[in-house]
């Protein structure tokens, strides 16, 4: 019996014919000199994405973009890439549509990152600290195995908010008992709430897109938002939320990248420079793994302002 | 019968012999060259600020900054300024002190401003709004009748804050009336809200200064948090109060000022030039009329990186 | 009778047989595979633009950018857009263009506008400053009918440059009734003047582009040497042209946005504000008027850095 | 028989009885421990200043600032510096004072300089240019003679401004030898006309201050102005204007230093580093000469943001 | 007998057949709407370069990037631009190969140019200085000969920095005429120096491209590499070596613009001006050249972020 | 008997008498009102300053800034500070002079950090890089273990330089441990390697300051230079010495602060945090320490831009 998915579009090859779900990214309306029109897509699953084209407007009129459909066709190349010659298509069933299939996820088990975060989460000694980070991963556990750390630049995947969370508080535990005079329930602490806001900065559906608060608020204002109501919630007082929002308002280190301070204390400078780092060696190593293993350099990289060096790793 | 205060330190003239009440702003312990050591002051009312000294240490010892004391002595001058030579000086005790006679004030009478404020406020035709401000004024009324608007640039005096919304709820009146598509709803809620913060971030007693959150959070951050706990008690959808909450994060215009967000809206944009305008101008007139008359340019005004021109005012 | 013009481009409809005059704003020879040419072109009127074809070379040849001609064909679209698939064109004769047609202006009235404006002037106390203002008028009248404010950005059609004036000078005089102590003398000859290069700066024909000495010299200038002029012409006083001269070098407020000199008086900081509020308040509307009623945000603004939120306006 | 000046600044030792005419720089009215008023003053001639103090007030109460009084006294130190200890003073008449005496000078001669500037500009080809540089220097000879090039950074004396020009000229000639393709015409008229607006900037009198439209509208405004005055009486086309006015607007370079406009002809580009490199020079080596010898770094330069290497020059 | 290169893609005119040697830059496969593949081509020789197009794939499969191949078939024009519809393609066998034929060079004689510096060179007085010189000329020759001066922006050409060397050394013994002050030993040394690094940092084959060391260490670092080896051989005296590695790491005049430190000494302050300026003076007549004669602006120059002025040339 | 030093002047109190051993950091002749001269002293040794005062010029004309004398006195106060009544001085001599005791040093002993350093290289894998270190340290090991990390700002102590490195080694190891792709041996070549240059950059004495090359080369261009020479004699591989060189001259992580590259590998990156890291950390615990206990803030710090929390430590 054939699965419902298919096959991957990651494992394309030219030459096929082959039937399978695929999320529609976009879709344009073209004319041919002849002067009929047909329709040119991009499809998309959690494993890449392919061009498609269907050469007549049958079946093709009503689908929308950000729907599955299923597609029956040749692979062929166009433009050095392949490409999808659709033979027949048609909107699939809510039960054919597995949505794992369409979102690229974290390497790692969500369930297990949790669970380690939680682990970290209980050797936290002040009792209203422990007590807002477990009530605040509680209670938002569900969106917490899903949200993405960031719309493109690192992290963009499912659960890649937790990963960089769990990540940044392991080098927290190190460097903690490297630098003894760090707090270490303040630097967990940090790690969790920092970007927390981006639980309501970002929704992710068949791709990562801002909601409006986090369009005109952002994941600093709306995390302190979030802080304020678990601060109330489990009673803590005004000296430690002070200190928890100053982690929050000053994490991205400088004004013009939206700090609303600067960093006061040493958690916040540490919490500044974990979050810089780790961000910057997980899209580091995301890039140099998407480079050709026989470019020396990998492309421009626009975020950065700058090419990264691929070749020979030692 | 003597008054308590007994004169005002903007209305000394040398060769007097004076008995007044005032505030210790500043107070070093020097050495003379005899080797026996005396005091050096600096003593403020609300009318200005005088240096003061003490040749011996008799009665000065416990006199600490910050506290209003009674002092009698003559007035004479010390490079090119008056200086009081201090015969007699002991504690104030409660009774004798005013403190409206050591903070300097708006020239507009507050409870005139805040009725004012609130017959505008009146106005706003979105219920949730109205409600909103109008419980936000009637919680915090006596502080902001009392609060300044800014540590040192503009409006750095009590009641400074209700004098800066004030004028910039009829600065906005005045132009909803010219560009008609503005919503004015949004725009005197802007004006009331976007410094909102600056009522946990500045406190004042003998002088302004930042309180921890403030310095540590900031008035904006501490604005999202209080317009969070009203928003909940008036039970304001989420669209409007995402559409308040932008206009706090993005009144500053620009990130290096401290926006979290550029103005997105028509009426962001407008509140923050409004806002600009304002301070801005408050700011020259202020600095304007302390300028002697002879003068043709002010000194060099560095939060504005300028002078500015006094001469003939046409 | 048919109407010279047959009817504009924003009022095309897919599968229309259509003549119309239209300007040629763009021209490019292309090759079909068959090794045959034909021309592609972009034709627009004051309503908009579309996108037309030639299949053959015949008529097309003498075509030249800028021109208006007369278009025979059938609208069809291609890639999502209308497309003009021409028949026939000729070149326009002179009797049959209605530069206006093409050319898209102020939605008010350039006549009622420079009455308004004029009355504006007219209430202002200084002679010479009157005077001279009144005689800028009288000999640009022409020009300033039909000048635009900027080639791009904001006020970009014809009149432009006088409603933004205009407007300009309602929002001083509103601040003058504000604000007391500014010169409504000095704010009324700022609006006035601080752009009046740009008549000297851009010219319009089909659409806007700058004129030599405007690549060159820039409206600050030549609004100096416009000043310089029209001052020896009133005979006006040294002192009270260098106050004008000060409007002129400082509107644009920061050196690196083009200012000679920071606003130094309280007419210069005003007159600043109500330019870049007024530009930024007429882009902003005609940038949300142009998005889709159904999108939450308009496209990137790149002159503006971020994009603005069209949803919903309360 | 003793000359009017006495002895300068310059030349003075500790332990002299001197008598000498000096202007006054500042003066601080002070109080001794004991109460009694005295003076302390820096005075000045061209050759450099001193400190002074009158230990009692007779003689010394109408002394003012930027008045040349005649002073007799004895030289002693005070804080490692030479200290005037003044026992008599008296206002200098008029016929005592040669204004040459009190301000510092080009090492060139004026005259020689300007006749130096007259050929170089009498060889310049297009008749237009020739015809109004001459003009402009025969009616502004006085004021170049004396004009300086800058407040306090380069070239900061009498006829300094004469002298920048110069230097400037004789490079432009030796850059147009081996750039054959620079047009000596422009060359020469950019770097005789790109500062004239400093004849308005700046005055001098005891030492050199802004004007009012020095201050307001600044050196590359008034230029403008200077050049259409000028372009009016020689009857110069519209062209070459434009030409001229360029090199004004656009010889600081970049926006942030006050040009109006980037350098876009490649005379404008050359005129601005010949420019930049010769004021940076002509202020180096001044440092470097004012560093004593033992030195190896001079002190910081604030405008240029480093030390100088000042030590062994091979 | 038939020549072996054929024609230069400079001469080349539409409905012509060629038979020609040509480098390939960039080589696409694509797919015609029947499905079957053809080859695009860009061709380059050092006149210019070409779009081609290979309607089958014979012969075409094996074509590499970088390689030289011997095209025949016919000139037509698409998009406005010539394109060659290729019939016969083979590769070119290394005899029939000149490498001049497809790299640009510069105008003037690199022999002639190298033979003009040593002769500046011979005449530098301190013995170390030149005996460095003149080694590092001697072991470096055939790539000096060769080297480009940049990738993109100025001289790129073979032998570009040999020409931009000598210029400078040209226009520094100008200057060093006019400032007397100037060492001219330092200044040759600098000009000959500073961007020697270049030499490691570039390669040039059929374009230039940066080497890994380039990339990641860059000409400043290496050129300090390449002074040390050269200074230890000639036994240089510390204090010297100093004085030139302070002119490589200082010459880009700020830290923005990559200096390790800002120019402090007279010689590295007018290096950096003179190398800015000739730099800049090239980039500028190339651009302009390459515009055509009736467009008064040139296209916006990127790198220069403005547009130059093209038009009537006086 | 009494110890050479005497005493040390961080354990000084008032009304004391006092004889000991202090360099003299600065010194100024001064004039009593009286007209007789007398000095100000500022002392020091490794435990801090203080003020000292010799009223007559007896035995002090000699004494010069840096040099070590032996001085007797009282201790009384002066503008709230202690100051030293000097009675007697004399120079010391060499053999009363321990110079440890005018030096400040880490707080860890020099050669048990140069020990465990040794062990962390002693692991590095690839044998040219663990070749290079160890030949680095073994010859520059006095230099190693005496020399600053920096002037003023962080670790500016003797062995500061070597607590750096040490701090960063580990904090290396951790991350590799964390991050299993960043390779070992290069982290550690560069923490040993990015600031070597340091040692012949600054030169301490009694006080730290810059070399002749420190100020005109700095230490990247130093360290590149060392790397150079140290390379050469253990035969590293240019690939190798490529990604050494690039660690040096890219950890300072942007162009402004002096990098020549920005980082473009996983471990240039890495060094890049941990340095900054480590620096601002020990900075911020150091200025946090030297702040008063009752202090909530610390005084402005001008390098970080901002004051620091240094109340109540969770």
């Amino acid at each position: 019996m054939e699965t419902t998915k298919g096959c991957y579009i990651g494992e394309l090859r030219a030459d096929q014919t082959v039937t399978l779900l695929a999320a529609i990214k976009q879709k344009d309306l073209r004319t041919k000199q002849s002067g009929e029109p047909y329709v040119s897509f991009v499809l998309c699953d959690k494993t890449g994405e392919i061009d498609a084209v269907k050469w007549d407007m049958t079946e093709a009129e009503t689908a929308g973009v950000g729907e599955v459909w299923k597609f029956r066709g040749q692979i062929g190349t166009y433009k050095n890439k392949l490409q999808l010659k659709i033979e027949r298509l048609r909107q699939a069933t809510d039960e054919e549509i597995d949505r794992a299939d369409f979102v690229s996820c974290s390497a790692y088990s969500p369930d297990e990152m949790l669970a380690s975060l939680r682990e970290i989460i209980g050797k936290v000694k002040d009792e209203s600290i422990r007590s807002l980070l477990n009530l605040l991963i509680a209670e938002n556990e569900p969106q917490l195995l899903a949200a993405p750390a960031a719309q493109k630049i690192h992290h963009c995947f499912a659960a890649g908010l937790l990963e960089q969370m769990l990540s940044m508080a392991r080098v927290a535990e190190r460097l903690c008992e490297h630098y003894g005079r760090l707090n270490r329930d303040l630097m967990i602490a940090g790690v969790v709430l920092h970007d927390f806001g981006k639980l309501e900065e970002l929704e992710m559906d068949l791709h990562i897109s801002y909601t409006v608060p986090g369009q005109m608020v952002g994941h600093i204002g709306l995390g302190l938002v979030i802080l304020e109501r678990y601060a109330t919630k489990v009673g803590m007082d005004s000296w430690t939320k002070s200190m928890l929002q100053h982690l929050i308002v000053s994490h991205h280190g400088t004004y013009e990248f939206g700090a609303l301070k600067l960093p006061m204390t040493p958690e916040a400078i540490a919490l500044h420079y974990i979050d810089e780092m780790d961000a910057r060696l997980e899209q580091t190593f995301r890039i140099i793994d998407s480079t050709p293993d026989e470019e020396e350099f990998t492309p421009w990289v626009s975020t950065l302002g700058r090419v990264l060096y691929r070749g020979r790793r030692p």
